[in-house]
């Protein structure tokens, strides 16, 4: 039966907008409350505790839209909170994108050599490890924290041909390319807006988005449960926005990571309520 | 009389820590207290309101040791919060890095084009420019927000010859060189570590750390009023240091802004109940 409630979608900033960006490709008429912890960002430098908390209050908030799913289009977040989520809400449908990613990672990859680019908090939970063999034994991950990449990638340093991100990029590619990979999991929210400058990089490597993988998850489990909303026009689609700092401005950088409409606009939430 | 109070020190992170190096450099005999707030880093892309009942609560963690002054040694901070700190802590003498950091400038410019190096919100609060004029009401100030400079210094991009941090200091600088600036003020406790650099690149400058103005304006405070420490070698100093978000690891970087020896080290500490 059709279910015209929204996707609730969360990120510790407006990274997670690039998995909006895929569902809204997807399914246009899909409804969606997005909620970025811009107040609080980043996670990716945080402790486990801490990062806990803030997921466990971010999906809260998202709850009280009576949302049909959350996704946690926060790679940090996702390894992190994941088990923490579910227990706190054991009726709602939670995704994230470390699993989708990995799986499409352990049944892309030719040789088995698959490597994993991510903030040092996704790197050191060993989450992308532990499920990229659980898909495929035989695959041997390589992790590497790029720390550097949001930073870059929110002033706006994503163009092929600009030395800074590419000798970044190189620095943090090369040992892995060095080490046989021939696939790349971009474990980030924020990465795939170097998509096309890693793909000049390195044209050999299979690139996966761990927001595609997410959206294309979220969205075939609603076809399977038959639960897609009944309007199916971009028109007809309500998108709200919500950060937990300042929305001034913030219009400007969600347009980056989510093209020019976003469909919607941006509203403050005093998050340390929930 | 000699006052064997410690000294607060408090910063959104550990760049504050440059402050730390520069009381101790002078006096190391001080009994010290630093904050980092790492669990709540980076204020400078936060907004006012959210950045003032931060700094509140970091001073109100400070003053629970008794502290005999509160150096604000973040200048997002200091240009954001310091009006809202003097007045709920009325009592409790405040120095900043603002202020002592313009008044050099202002005495040191020759041609009176003074460049001003900083954060998205030190820049915002136009704190710079009004001190600086007041100071010297013949100068003009030539403000510019450095957004990479932070995570680029935390991830030890500060080597001369690094084609990564020489790119964006050039392009943050040179709109500034070509103004005419004499004299630049590194508006962020993180920058003293891109000194070498930035002298490197453009010998023709004189530089101010507004750390180092900072240190010498508490200093210069305690001599005036008598109320240094009667300990004067660093031996017999005791120097506690918190962070709000895990311990762990952070002795590493914060070496880093310190030089080796901390004289002391890092502990946990819960400021959402300050």
């Amino acid at each position: 039966m059709p279910d015209n409630r929204p996707i609730g979608v969360f990120d510790s900033g407006i990274g997670g907008m690039t998995v909006v960006k895929s569902i809204v490709e997807n399914m246009p008429g899909e409804h969606i409350i997005y909620f970025g912890d811009t107040a609080r960002v980043p996670y990716g430098t945080k402790s486990k505790r801490q990062i806990t908390e803030f997921a466990l209050s971010d999906v809260k908030f998202l709850n009280a839209f009576d949302v049909k799913a959350v996704v946690i289009a926060c790679n940090t977040a996702d390894s992190t909170a994941r088990e923490a989520i579910e227990e706190a809400f054991p009726d709602l449908p939670v995704f994230g994108v470390v699993d989708p990613a990995s799986r499409m990672a352990a049944e892309t990859t030719v040789n088995g050599k698959i490597g994993v680019i991510a903030t040092n908090a996704t790197v050191s939970t060993g989450a992308y490890e532990r499920v990229i063999t659980a898909y495929n034994p035989e695959a041997t991950v390589f992790m590497k924290a790029c720390p550097l990449l949001v930073p870059l990638v929110e002033n706006g340093r994503i163009r092929t041909g600009d030395p800074v991100i590419e000798t970044v990029l190189k620095e943090y590619l090369d040992p892995l390319v060095e080490e046989g990979i021939d696939t790349l999991v971009l474990g980030c929210t924020h990465y795939p807006l170097l998509f096309d400058t890693i793909e000049y990089l390195y044209p050999e490597l299979r690139i996966i988005s761990s927001s595609d993988a997410a959206a294309a998850k979220v969205l075939g489990d609603l076809i399977r449960k038959d639960a897609c909303s009944e309007n199916t026009e971009a028109a007809g689609s309500e998108r709200k926005y919500f950060v937990s700092d300042d929305a001034a401005g913030v219009d400007k950088l969600a347009r980056v990571f989510m093209g020019e409409d976003l469909g919607g606009t941006f509203e403050q939430v005093n998050i340390e309520s929930y």
